[in-house]
């Protein structure tokens, strides 16, 4: 789709001025606003029933609560992953969606197994004292005796490096914990989900035994959180990699100061299978009057083996389905497409991403928007967005719609794993992007439950998208695009 | 004290715009803030650090822990308030607060008792059904033998006049649910409360035998929400009140509609006892330069005899504890002084703040701004303020500095309960407003536990207040105040 803006238009969003963050009430210049705002101004009645209506009806939570008890554990290549992807496709079906249809994926089949233990000992007399770990996504088992290690610990790069060839055959221990003076919980993660990531393979390079990493929360409890390591290197050995709840983490750090060594015993049965088959699952609105032109939303169906993935994913996924069924409920059918698609394997693979993209290709010009929830279903704060700058300014005006829902911005920033190869083809993408302070509590873990969701804040958080998603898909105007990225 | 402001300013803050709600971004005219953000720019680098180093901190919830664990339940009169007095008054002297005292208080003194039943008969062969409920806070009990009464409901005042006379000797049950169309849920507790707090009164004028009121809340469950009823009016029978759970509503209405009848059984123990002693506690962080110039910063102290009182007001009353170990920690003593007032009886009396109020009248022209929190310890979302339009500009100005901690506005509303008798002697108020989606969930019940509030939230909550009160106590600027409201 190229952009068709009104000439009165395009000229004024191109020459706006582009300062700092943006949100939805300084955004753009007030020329811009002033010719924007007009032709907005119609969705204002459409907007508020989504809004009242739409978030009376809590249809979201009912949803997220069949997922959850239908396919707890939905990693990729699981029998809860075939579960949930049925679950879907007939959800989809009852729900009146139209060219319903599970995409076949291969995906990765990494399995944990019954067998998951660490002991750590700390001086030569001490009884061994077992800590709460999982294994990390794709780690190789231990053999059935296990190993056997001394524990060093490090907290940055540049100590293992330094530690060079003193950590061969030992266990690497990296326990760098959130920065807790981060507000923003997920620039928490990202500045230490290095060490879950890359610990393994950096760990090996030197000789290493195997890796143990704090779990990656700020929470100081006794639950571990899993997660993907990156895959293993060609030409490095593949050492087993586990995560350790945080307070597993201080306790084996308070040990390890005693100076008299810690030695830790690992077993694990995890391994990884061949591949398996997977699905995207794609259902529609079709557009009133412009049905060839989609606006993609989607989350994520696969999700971990622990907990019950409901805030990862499954709170996206049923609030892509949300925005769908109030649409239908309220009679409010776009011009545009809607497209759900609920991606298979983000959690170890994000192979679900590739093949829509590259099953979808010819259609990619076509594709207006893309919107991905995978930041849990808290109570609404705003979206992310990449695109160009004319885009992001028309959007932060529809935003200023929404600030009963709780959005007060759109900016540029992350918008999602899944959507994120559509970028290659151009395709403008948004993040839902909801308050983050409970998100790193329970992701990957045992605590991501139902009960850690609230069906208020999961229901605004659909409401907004759906608001956001109909103004886009039915709205005169074109969402300007860029082929420079 | 007067409003001193630079003659530069004052002209400009009296002649902003005063169009709509304002937020942070866009609420004063350019001129206004021209002038009024290069003065407040000095205290950027304070900002920072509470929102940075203070939001690590993490001090709010360990003293949330303690008070609810020390004294879970506190309702005034009660051995628990006893015990909260005593642990506020050492956890004031422990954090080296200045000027420590109990300010004593006659409070009321309602008892539970152990004898709580309702039971319902759906029709003459049916077993009787015992339904969740809880007293209203104030109720008188019933004979010991209980009361039983044809049960009528209700979802309209207008109801219950057209019926008059034939309430009479009957069990009126006010169904009346919260409007789930309304985003703000303190929004839609205001349109629902009247049946709890006049439900008794409006059915003794018609002759009935007791009241039944379906539970304060929009989630579906079993938990009943207690909350203070209106005081008995004079020359009106006094006939019981208790709140029964939204499912138990659900249920008595499904009973009802059966046209059978439907005949309520209730015993209650509870009981009205004499004035007891409570107290206001109250601590300072005197000032550096103004120290007779007060900013006060509080919750109540007091809380129903359910859950833990944790979101209501525990949240609030560590919050404002927080807001000056952040400032003694963080070495951030202002000019001014923080006062942080713990009251006394907000949630059937309100003796405690109309005693401080009465107690310190004669300091009431030096008191800058009252602040409360006591919407629950949830992500910071603004501020409600009551004062004069100049002192809303200014404060909005202060607002734009506590973005990250997700302040979004200043905005005229309700403040709250505590600090409101200080509107009549002209001080200006603040209302902290967390997001309020799950307030009402736990609000008064069983679920109001520590397992329902985030250590991050409640902290962030903290953060913005502290930075809020630290920057109108130390800045250069008197906050404008106004002798017509």
């Amino acid at each position: 789709m190229q952009a068709l803006l009104p000439t009165l238009l395009l000229p004024l969003l191109v020459t706006a001025p582009q300062a700092g963050p943006r949100d939805a009430s300084d955004a753009t210049a007030p020329a811009v606003a002033d010719v924007v705002r007009p032709a907005l101004a119609a969705y204002r009645p459409a907007v508020e029933r989504l809004l009242t209506e739409g978030f009376g009806a809590l249809g979201a939570y009912p949803m997220l609560v069949e997922l959850c008890t239908v396919a707890p554990h939905r990693l990729s290549g699981s029998e809860g992953n075939r579960r949930a992807v049925a679950w879907a496709v007939a959800k989809m079906e009852a729900l009146g969606l139209e060219n319903v249809r599970a995409q076949e994926v291969d995906v990765p089949h990494w399995v944990r197994g019954d067998v998951e233990e660490l002991q750590v000992v700390g001086a030569d007399d001490d009884a061994a004292e077992p800590l709460s770990i999982l294994a990390l996504g794709g780690s190789v088992g231990t053999p059935e005796a296990g190993l056997e290690a001394e524990v060093v610990e490090v907290t940055s790069w540049e100590q293992l490096a330094e530690l060079g060839a003193a950590v061969r055959g030992k266990a690497v221990f990296y326990n760098r914990p959130f920065d807790p003076t981060l507000v923003g919980y997920g620039a928490a993660y990202g500045k230490a989900v290095d060490q879950r990531s890359n610990g393994a393979n950096e760990a090996a390079k030197l000789g290493a035994a195997f890796a143990i990493v704090r779990s990656m929360t700020a929470s100081l409890d006794d639950y571990p959180h899993t997660g993907a390591m990156r895959s293993y290197q060609e030409g490095v050995p593949q050492i087993p990699s586990v995560a350790i709840s945080t307070l597993g983490a201080e306790r084996l750090s308070a040990l390890l100061k005693s100076g008299r060594g810690v030695t830790a015993r690992l077993r694990l049965s995890c391994e990884t299978l061949p591949d398996a088959k997977g699905a995207n699952v794609i259902g529609e609105l079709r557009g009133s009057e412009l049905p060839d032109e989609v606006l993609v939303v989607g989350g994520h169906l696969d999700g971990w083996d622990v907990g019950q993935g409901a805030s990862d994913d499954g709170t996206g996924c049923v609030q892509a389905l949300e925005v769908v069924r109030l649409m239908k409920t309220l009679e409010l059918r776009p011009r545009r497409t809607i497209r759900v698609v609920l991606f298979a394997n983000e959690e170890n693979g994000t192979r679900g991403a590739l093949a829509y993209h590259e099953g979808h290709r010819e259609e990619m010009e076509r594709h207006v928007l893309a919107m991905e929830s995978d930041s849990g279903g808290f109570t609404p704060r705003g979206f992310h967005f990449k695109g160009p700058d004319e885009a992001l300014d028309l959007l932060n005006e529809i935003g200023v719609l929404l600030r009963d829902a709780g959005i007060g911005w759109v900016r540029d920033g992350y918008t999602g794993v899944d959507i994120a190869p559509m970028m290659a083809s151009f395709v403008p993408t948004m993040g839902f992007v909801p308050d983050s302070q409970r998100y790193f509590d329970v992701h990957h873990s045992n605590r991501d439950t139902l009960a850690a969701v609230s069906p208020r804040e999961l229901q605004l958080g659909a409401c907004a998208m759906a608001a956001m998603l109909y103004v886009v898909a039915d709205m005169p105007l074109e969402l300007p695009r860029s082929s420079k990225r």
